[in-house]
């Protein structure tokens, strides 16, 4: 079973990281780019699952422990494929 | 113009991070997690483009130079939006 978790930044979080990156890309003549949030993205294997939701329920209690910090970040179950 | 493009480890390049949250999710009892790749995710907002085309190859260049380090990650436009 595989899956795929997105963490993000809350909106109203700075994000240094990507404004460097956007900094950069003016630098490089890229000046169409407005703006860069960076987050992250996690692909999970897991064992078979016994339905979806139990799947969708294991992956959102590891997002909010592990994956992502509360504080600051959102999470996401994107995809779940058995 | 918003946009959505990340970036993964080539499928052969060891995954020391993603490795540890697996070590760490087996520790607090999350047997299920067989595997865990970690990627980044950007957000980007671009002036409005002449078409999908255009921003589809601005990504694509963008992503390559300054967004993946092409000799050990693989990158993907995930989504454009107008």
């Amino acid at each position: 079973m595989k899956a795929v978790v997105t963490v993000t930044l809350k909106p109203d979080v700075l994000d240094p990281q990507g404004q460097a990156i956007q900094h950069a890309a003016r630098f490089l003549g890229y000046d169409a780019v407005r703006d860069v949030r960076q987050g992250k993205r996690f692909e999970l294997t897991l064992e078979p699952a016994a339905d979806r939701e139990e799947a969708a329920a294991l992956l959102s209690e590891l997002a909010e422990k592990l994956l992502a910090n509360p504080v600051i970040e959102d999470f996401r179950v994107e995809s779940i494929e058995s």
